[in-house]
């Protein structure tokens, strides 16, 4: 057994500890279609849960789930300039409807459409042109729609889970009767998705908006929650957009007020995706393997028996099955506790190292001498893999819960810790573009500047050839105004600029 | 107020008067996309309520839950001949990763792919090839996945549920060691169907194996359970397909057996979709709209505050809210009882009408009077609308679980009742081609007819041209061997013929 059970470690080659923590906790793989991901169950149930908090939050804010088509005719796209520009480069585009065979027995495409058609890279084209039909008047609004589906944006260079040509989100498309209201819904979900990424998955964010080169094609804003990965990098971690009237008036979606006057309706887009899983393991995992912050994990504790005989494995699996019992009617973030036993006929050493590198928070042996002393032998995630305390059954069914939360509070605080020993406050360009060094560096590539700098394309200019962006203008924290660093434009408070995927 | 809320009714017009109810419903609507349709809110909630049940099914049944790539490569449909054959006449294939703005301001497809790709119409070949990969020894075995998704099978002659080119579903697909555990699967799946038709949509289905040429392409045999809608057409509810060995040896989907010989694996695969959203309809709606087996209805309880003055509102409110607070305390089929306030400003008729048509089990009315008298006027979805019952506030919070176990099952006895009624042993051809009528006549189309059937070409040969087809061969229910009528073979027991969507 090497120091570690993945290699190359973190510090060694940071991009392929990566994609090897993902083989070692068997969550995804890439497929023999270009750029597609294969999401394993163990990854899709990471999903799963993120899935169900989310869409209570949306559904407690007052969102209705609906589904809308895959394909968008080429027409829909073309109404709105900038976002086409924005994802024309990047579409999967449907031709035809048929194939036939051909004499050397290849299937070639026949009936070709009328008009070809886009498979989604987004919706707002679609979804906009249903509510420009069902909308009429105020009494209409606002719309509040979530879709949980798959898009598809063509990339060249893909990464699992980070991007991919297809990959599953959920994209909240809002209509509004007024300016201030679309804005207040916009900045209310960007709320909801600071809270889910911080008390759920255990990752801190910076949220703000997005200086205007960043913005998603066709917004008024885009705000973004923006999470720091071990490596220094920042994520966007989900994005919620102001529309303004830009999308309704491509797609005349009006309505007549209480004063009887025509308007267009005032829209808003936001959405995370499964690019959270990836967030999650940039931010927790560790060069064993995956770490997961329990109120995401598919299993909090599992339960591992230990025994030669056939004897002793009855006697064993009977106190791991009443173990069982007690925690599912223990809870933890208001739901039962999630708990298995691995009853499976292979070597105790490699079943615990499957949970280690799965990311299980509690791990659980129960062997004959623990039958004897009442006792078991707990190991936490977060703590080394043959640190065990021994503990009665009594004691570890009463506190597994506040182990849980002491697993996912601690998980939260030492990437914040993380973060703020990876950011720095610099007053000149010079000092910023030394702290992140070369872009081809290995090792933590610098972390979060927070600069003063004008929203202005000569700081985009200046900042894109080191691989560096201004992510977003932070909307909370102690901060005052100031000069930009570049253009000695004034600022109201200061930006975060990092490297990104 | 014409007699019913629905024009035409289901006498006068059954194809429109289904499209009417979707509309009155508020369920879907065909998109400006050819073929797809948008799922709406209150019909997206019943395909998430029915979700949630299948899924939990599923995971009982020891399946996990993954993710595999929207697109299929032509090559790997090519490797199953009768698979192609089967599918290859509507796909929906992309040819191109791109688009550009010409000269005209039209966007073009370009970047054309070296492969093209099909949107999956459904996943074995695909879901086959990442099985081959994963699966070494019998020790990876039995591999049990199943995947929540979109799929395209362009149609031309969609209909809202029923046919639409994209719809969603469940797609299990399992590999086995052995033939014996494969068909347990098989059959196990078609249970879960039958008892998930039955008991949650409170729809009586027949399940059975199809004849030859009704089977999935590429499949050994195709199990389904099937319905009787209220024209008396049958309805496929659901499929659960054995394979055989067909699809691994197309994909090389082998293992190492415990004798150490390398064998191929033998898989099934198993679905249903947003279909069953028609079939629900088409099995309870009546001449006012839909009618929701409380297991799958997104409100249980509909309360209907009534008043006048802003006094009477609030004292009317704090009743209702309690209500409600009574009715979450208590449960309907293991969950809390779905209870909702319409506090919405509009004519009390309208609002009653639109909980009828929109097919919510119970609806309370709490006015001035009934808080005087501490009472509550209950009516049930499946009593005629005017029909109410006047009860204390304390017997209704008491009863509602009842209610609603008493409208689950009347559903499930009136459909049955409906199908014995409609259904027939016939003993010649011509009593069954007599029974039928023509193809194109109103009302009620026959229904099910129980004949002893060879599975012989012979038999679709004479059926298909009246637009009949046998449907399956009933695994149970009393029943003898007998002579097929068309072909004189001996049959192991009677068929069931009749028309279908």
């Amino acid at each position: 057994m090497p120091d570690h059970a993945i290699s190359p470690t973190r510090a060694e080659d940071y991009p392929e500890w990566y994609q090897q923590v993902i083989r070692a906790a068997d969550l995804a793989e890439q497929s023999p279609v270009r750029g597609c991901m294969v999401i394993k169950p163990h990854g899709y149930a990471i999903w799963e849960h993120m899935q169900a908090i989310l869409d209570r939050m949306f559904k407690e804010t007052g969102h209705q789930n609906a589904y809308f088509p895959l394909f968008i005719p080429l027409s829909y796209l073309e109404k709105e300039a900038q976002h086409v520009e924005g994802f024309a480069k990047e579409c999967a585009v449907v031709t035809h409807h048929r194939l036939e065979l051909n004499a050397e027995g290849k299937l070639i495409p026949t009936g070709k459409l009328e008009e070809p058609l886009v498979v989604r890279p987004t919706s707002e084209t679609i979804i906009g042109a249903m509510y420009a039909k069902w909308i009429q008047s105020w009494r209409d609004l606002p719309v509040l729609i979530n879709q949980w589906a798959n898009v598809v944006r063509w990339e060249m260079r893909p990464r699992l889970f980070l991007r991919t040509a297809e990959f599953l989100w959920q994209e909240g498309h809002t209509a509004h009767a007024t300016r201030e209201e679309a804005i207040e819904e916009t900045l209310r979900m960007l709320e909801v998705y600071a809270t889910f990424a911080e008390r759920d998955l255990a990752m801190p964010v910076i949220k703000g908006p997005k200086p205007a080169q960043e913005r998603f094609p066709g917004a008024v804003d885009t705000y973004s929650i923006e999470a720091m990965m071990q490596d220094g990098k920042a994520l966007q971690a989900g994005t919620s957009h102001f529309l303004g009237q830009n999308f309704a008036k491509a797609q005349e979606m009006k309505f007549s007020s209480v004063s009887g006057a025509e308007e267009y309706c005032w829209t808003t887009s936001w959405g995370v995706s499964t690019r959270l899983i990836g967030a999650v393991i940039m931010t927790h995992a560790d060069d064993d393997g995956l770490v997961l912050p329990p109120r995401i994990a598919p299993t909090h504790v599992m339960i591992l028996p230990i025994h030669r005989s056939e004897e002793e494995r009855t006697a064993v699996l009977e106190c791991c099955r009443k173990l069982e019992a007690d925690l599912l009617a223990s809870r933890f973030a208001d739901a039962p506790i999630r708990v298995r036993i691995d009853t499976r006929d292979i070597r105790g050493g490699d079943k615990v190292w499957q949970h280690i590198k799965q990311g299980v928070p509690l791990r659980v042996e129960i062997g004959p001498r623990d039958l004897v002393s009442g006792s078991v032998s707990v190991s936490r995630r977060d703590q080394p893999p043959k640190q065990r305390a021994s503990m009665s059954l009594a004691e570890f069914v009463q506190t597994a819960p506040k182990l849980l939360e002491e697993l996912q509070n601690g998980l939260l605080e030492k990437a914040r810790a993380f973060r703020e020993t990876h950011s720095v406050r610099l007053a000149t360009i010079e000092s910023v573009l030394d702290f992140f060094g070369p872009a081809e560096g290995q090792g933590v590539q610098g972390g979060f500047a927070h600069v003063h700098l004008a929203d202005d394309p000569a700081v985009a200019a200046i900042l894109e050839p080191h691989k560096l962006s201004v992510r977003c203008i932070p909307l909370e924290g102690d901060d005052e105004p100031g000069i930009c660093v570049v253009t000695g434009l004034p600022t109201v408070r200061r930006s975060v600029v990092a490297r990104s995927y």
